[in-house]
């Protein structure tokens, strides 16, 4: 059994309800959305148009919670440590499993997230940043009927040559971001660092670093909360599903 | 106005109606197919579920025939040099546009193509096969709704050493298909040599070189057509959309 195998265990026997950040190095770990099948094509298309933020590593059928290409044997309602859901857009309570939220309708969507990259990030000597930021931006994305939303961003920061090192690096996982979407300053992007939407608020980017950044998978659900849907389930934030994808032997599943 | 969009104003005069092979080397080439909207999420999910063979570069809103992300102002009823069309499976007589056959439900899919990274392979001093092979292979590729196929692979030869280079260099180009699925023994995925979809029938392979497979854009076609589409249209092979992405430019759109 391989340790992403053990890990789902420990969290669908409930023993694991914490984040999954920076844990289970090595295997690809995903963002979720579970939505309607009506609300389905336009999200997946959404998606496809919008690749940097949302790259989608597995799409379930209807009703299916089993993610068969990320994650044999797996079950999406139990598998994640904390989930988020949200009813005509306005957040519920979180909840550890969600067996009686999923329906004969429901499609997850498992969509690559850079928590992939700081491990790669760390194994090449750039230290892992004590925050990362989200921020959201002014960059439209594209839009799919219901859904847009503005490019949500995460922002780390480092020294000029662990950005460049950043960029080869980031670069060989597309299907978790990718390599950054903006070098330098926030506001050429619209991001304001007084107000991210996590992390705590920066009043001055210290001497000698410089911020990096990346497209994030919070967007897509920015642009699905924005439709309302009945239903939407996500992961709690920092509680990912762990996949049994080897991230370095990843490049296109 | 680049050689892109150069190349598909003579194209939609009727000035051009032959092959793009090798043609406005630097902007990346896609394969074609329409579907009704009816088809539209399970060929989505059949694409998303197998990227390799299937590397959606643009999709259009139904009844919308212009790509907005891969070439604002392009038509797809008549951007292309030439289109074959499908009903019920069978193959029509090919045609130069597609007004009449383009309805309020179709919906276009770009997938990139190979000829992308051919041109990047002979900037990289691998010489052009005189010959790319198209061949059926017994890996099952991941089935969506109704759609499913074996993979269908292309096939170039090339020395060892040269091999290793085209595993690096076409790995960078994920949106056209990526790195190679195979090297040499082409019985061990199923490849029939003396039976090829596209390409003369090889009885032997060169002392010298090395058979080199990657996915290829046939395979949802393939799928597709299995379904029996009342109507499916696609680019007649060798005849592909040029797009305004530069190949060079591109890891993700």
């Amino acid at each position: 059994m391989t340790e992403a195998q053990q890990s789902r265990q420990s969290i669908r026997a409930g023993e694991w309800t914490g984040p999954t950040v920076y844990k289970v190095p090595g295997f690809v770990q995903c963002n979720l959305a579970v939505l309607p099948r009506e609300n389905a094509y336009d999200f997946l298309l959404y998606c496809q148009r919008n690749p940097r933020p949302c790259p989608l590593i597995d799409v379930t059928d209807a009703g299916d919670p089993e993610p068969k290409r990320a994650a044999p044997g797996a079950d999406l309602r139990t598998d994640l440590p904390r989930y988020a859901s949200y009813r005509q857009g306005a957040r519920e309570e979180d909840a550890t499993e969600i067996r009686a939220l999923w329906k004969a309708d429901s499609v997850g969507f498992l969509i690559g997230s850079s928590l992939t990259f700081d491990e790669a990030l760390r194994r090449a000597g750039v230290p892992l940043s004590r925050e990362v930021w989200v921020l959201d931006t002014a960059i439209p994305t594209v839009p799919a009927g219901k859904f847009s939303s503005t490019l949500v961003v995460t922002m780390r920061w480092m020294t000029p040559a662990q950005a460049v090192t950043a960029c080869q690096l980031t670069g060989r996982f597309p299907f978790n971001h990718g390599a950054p979407i903006h070098l330098g300053d926030p506001s050429a992007i619209g991001a304001d660092l007084e107000h991210p939407l996590y992390g705590p608020p920066v009043e001055k980017i210290p001497e000698g670093v410089m911020p990096i950044f990346w497209a994030c998978g919070v967007t897509p659900q920015k642009a699905a909360l924005t439709t309302r849907p009945a239903l939407m389930i996500t992961h709690a934030p920092g509680h990912a599903f762990i996949t049994d994808i080897r991230a370095d032997g990843f490049c296109l599943p």
